[in-house]
């Protein structure tokens, strides 16, 4: 694969330059990895309904969501450690997305500080993805760094109050490198011990998404949502959005793909929230699905990893270009001149 | 396969024949291919209902469709670039056709003009297909041309406002053989440049299809209808009929087998339309499927190049043969004289 | 396999001494032998509810259907030419089912005259099955031979008013052993000629069942019902019974498996029909689930032909042995002491 | 595999470990062993619902049912012949199921006395499986030894009124070690003949469990209920449990997965009835999702062997704690705090 077609050739050449325990860190899920399978699978399980004979001169894959104005509506999301996929790292990262158009959401589990990223990436719309620490002294102070240096959103991760089974990690003698993480470097210095996943609380609850809520300035975002009922509670307790995501099948195995769960989540959301989904997108046409039925942006992950394993800021540009390509062919094909002419009569049930 | 049993040893034939990149050109589909699988399996999922203890001792296969008199209710649908498949391209095809008693499409990308195709087999009865030039000068000289020439109908292909992406092609470093279609090689000379598809309009909406069909005097069938939405705006803009069609699963992967697209546009066509449909057939029990389930006709693309591209003439001749011969054996045992016996109840969801 | 354990042993075996074109007969189906696979894997779409806790410490696997007492609901299907499965042919199944205390259905194309097989196996229950011949003169001679040489049913196949597409067959230059066929002969001698199956009459309807069944003293069977409407004009066309069955997937390729085509057949034909079914069975417990569905009895075709094929008389009792043991266990483990006591509510969709 | 991930590597250990014919006796199930394969894919047709954001800083496996406190809702199901897996054999297991705080349901085929497992492990919960001899005297004694050891509840089982047809040892030449087990060396000492598993009495029926369940001072399981009406009569006579078991697909294949049947048998059990089901076990998210769907605990029984063929004691400890390990994180990540929190509405048809 000298010249990457689709993002499947991406995954290839990622294949190829990542080392273990690394290539198994980011392409693994929990147990049997079901459900990272059938985040992929269930849009095959969708039929798309094009209709014809609409003049698509024109077309724009461009959205607003959440006061973003993005090129399109997919942007990256958090991935942990990308200093192992490629020695540049989340800057790189940031750059793609910015010669993009789209935006990036910086981990808590960065291997460069928000401060560095932004830095960086200057034109880069950056989110912030928020562990919450057992120190909440720390993580206040993690979300106003983040906020100061221009993040638009906290996207708040709700799905790992505890970490999942993933046995590629647990078949080797290894540690994640904490060293590399500011993040955890500065829980260290404030005393905490443990695993760096074990300084994460969980305990967390709906009244702490209510304090963070009042007390940022910017959009919060559950991450982790699969159910109408935790949309309902997002929106009394002051999310802004939800991102409909199992976390790449990385905690829960047996959980249902997000694409499955994306029309309660939509429908429990109404006009109150804004609905996001990450999980199995690897075409354009999976981007026209998700949002034909009912989100304003998906996520993308892995393939953003691939992109950066592959080529550094150029392949997560790659990545993007590429998805942002098939979009709009999607959309012209379906009879769309932009994303907000897709309807949920665009797609059926296989 | 010396001796072709049914289409799949046809298809291997051509596959030994071809080469690339024209075996990709032809046998290739849009991003991953599953529409174009879901095509054929679509009919896997149907199961026939037979009906016994009737005289079946006269049975034909000759319909009636939009003027047409055939000796089978399948059609040769339009295929860009038949020259690549043999020497003898569209002529062989029509000539086959002819023999067969049954129609060919000719393409607005045929490797002939419409008027050579309809000297080298005076028998045949054409169609013509359609893609509109942003030259809409060059258009209708086009179809003036085709309904010159004898064509008995207009195919106006509504579903390809911008090309596919089918990635067999992008992967090797070549171009469409602009050169030998004559209708590219006269929007040229009329001063259009860029790619040869990129000639074609992506504006063309309904109001065109209304335009077309006031201004021609044979029937005009609107080609890449997947809904019932389309099917009425196509009724109410002229049409005559339509052809229920992915267009083999080169444009939109995702899309619904167009088997399954059947019964909605059939419900909507109601009287006002004749419903044809592309994609998948391979037997002739297919056929008798589709026609239970309301089609007036099929068209077959890719067999007939099979065939043509493993014996020219005689090959699409065989390809014809077996289909009428599959399908009259499939009449006798479903207990129908003729396909007008068909009815919804031959068939169920299986 | 030396000692067989199950009916797929028997396959293994005949497969290894059966020769082709004769293995390829008597295995193949037609067209993409897509039905003939269904058959068996209908089975495994049902799922068993059994029921415990109740006596079973004495269970029988007798039934009683059309006036014939069978030590087990399973009757040999009617098969061609078995003398070329084995030398033995027809006598040996024929002395088999009596072993097993149950009956065979002597083909029109047997390679013995019903006389013969007979007075073979003197102590066999036997059924007629019919092939209704363009000389109706000979047709009506058959009947009243096989009546006469005690056959107990007449069995109307109603599904070959034309031969199926079977391509194994197609593929290889032979013809059916016509000389070995009795009542062939038996036509040729009458002046017939053409092909061996183009003897048959493909105008047979309706009425000729109500002439046949007015004619015999025997009840008549309708053999190839796939639909409750045809189930509904056997009955009132003076048939006793139905056999739902498709020919072993040998007829139209598409048609539903027999299981799934039992539900409707079984509704229709209430109290005046009695329903067998044959295609697929494989397993003492597929006898039970058809049985709970509604059938009266069952018939097995190439399972019969894998004993004869294997070991001759001793292989065709071994088949109904295997089937009868492993329908006791069935039952048992059902929680039924007799086939009479299986319900509908045994069996569930899987 | 050294250090056991996941119950599937125990499977391999044991794989490597046990000889034939002891590895199929083990590893097989009744005829085509679909419903074996069934029991495990069953819980992939199910999907999680996992709600988030809810303090779960401690979670707790315990439950209690049946006046058992168990420290995770997973006891070893009755396995017979365990001398055969490890020369430890019951003992070792007991001594596991007592280190991971859960209850072991020793066989009446056991290779130790009940008394002796009892010694072996005073600390474990023992309940006591039983198959009802024809000799019921016998029946009796057993079961009063067991109770006098300490056997905290009987598991009456229901579903071996005959032995199913397991083709994986018909096909050896061997036979059970009766001389290993003491119930039939008991059996035998009391006069009775014939295979030992010809012993068991096919004629127990609901009274015999009402007898029983009147005449013990423990409560009463009733193993191998799959059916809504079934779970009705155990209650009416006597039991106070029932497990939803199809005794691993060794008994009558055809038969659904227990967890498909699980929602019936919940049902019908209402208040009066605890519900256990086992087959399939294979991950703590399906303990999960069992629960979930309304059962009070699940049983283990090819995971326990493998457990013990691996590594004796150390083995079944090792799978238990996997259970357990998993189990924690799937209710963290389901939201629960503990088993009672599990709902219906966190399992979804997939």
């Amino acid at each position: 694969v000298d010249d990457p077609v689709c993002l499947a050739d991406y995954e290839r050449l990622a294949e190829e330059r990542l080392e273990e325990p690394w290539l198994g860190y980011f392409a693994g899920g929990a147990g049997d990895e079901r459900t990272m399978a059938d985040n992929v699978e269930a849009f095959g399980r969708l039929r798309l309904r094009p209709r014809v004979l609409r003049d698509v001169g024109d077309v724009s894959t461009r959205v607003t969501t959440l006061g973003l104005d993005l090129a399109l509506p997919v942007l990256v999301a958090p991935v942990a450690y990308q200093r192992r996929a490629h020695p540049d790292g989340e800057a790189a990262t940031a750059r793609a997305t910015a010669a993009a158009g789209t935006a990036m959401c910086v981990s808590t589990l960065a291997t460069a500080t928000v401060e560095e990223v932004a830095s960086a990436a200057p034109d880069a719309t950056l989110l912030h993805q928020l562990y919450v620490f057992r120190d909440r002294g720390l993580t206040v102070e993690l979300v106003e760094r983040a906020v100061a240096a221009g993040c638009r959103a906290v996207v708040l991760t709700a799905d790992l109050p505890v970490v999942g089974k993933r046995e590629r990690e647990l078949r080797g003698a290894w540690a994640l490198p904490e060293q590399e993480v500011p993040a955890v470097a500065a829980a260290r210095a404030r005393g905490s011990a443990g695993h760096a996943l074990s300084l994460f609380d969980p305990t967390v609850d709906w009244r702490y998404l209510e304090e963070l809520s009042s007390s940022v300035d910017v959009p919060v975002l559950v991450k982790g949502v699969l159910t109408g009922e935790d949309a309902v509670l997002a929106a009394e307790h002051g999310a802004a959005g939800v991102v409909v995501s199992n976390h790449g099948g990385r905690q829960l195995d047996g959980v249902g793909a997000t694409l499955d769960a994306l029309p309660e989540v939509v429908e429990a959301a109404g006009d109150r929230l804004q609905v996001w989904l990450d999980g199995g997108v690897r075409r354009g046409s999976h981007v026209a699905a998700a949002l034909a039925l009912g989100a304003s942006a998906v996520l993308v992950g892995r393939p953003a990893v691939w992109g950066l394993a592959a080529a550094g800021e150029e392949g997560v540009r790659g990545v993007l270009e590429i998805l942002r390509d098939e979009l709009e062919t999607a959309l012209a094909l379906l009879g769309c001149r932009s994303p907000a002419e897709l309807r949920r009569a665009h797609v059926a049930p296989a």
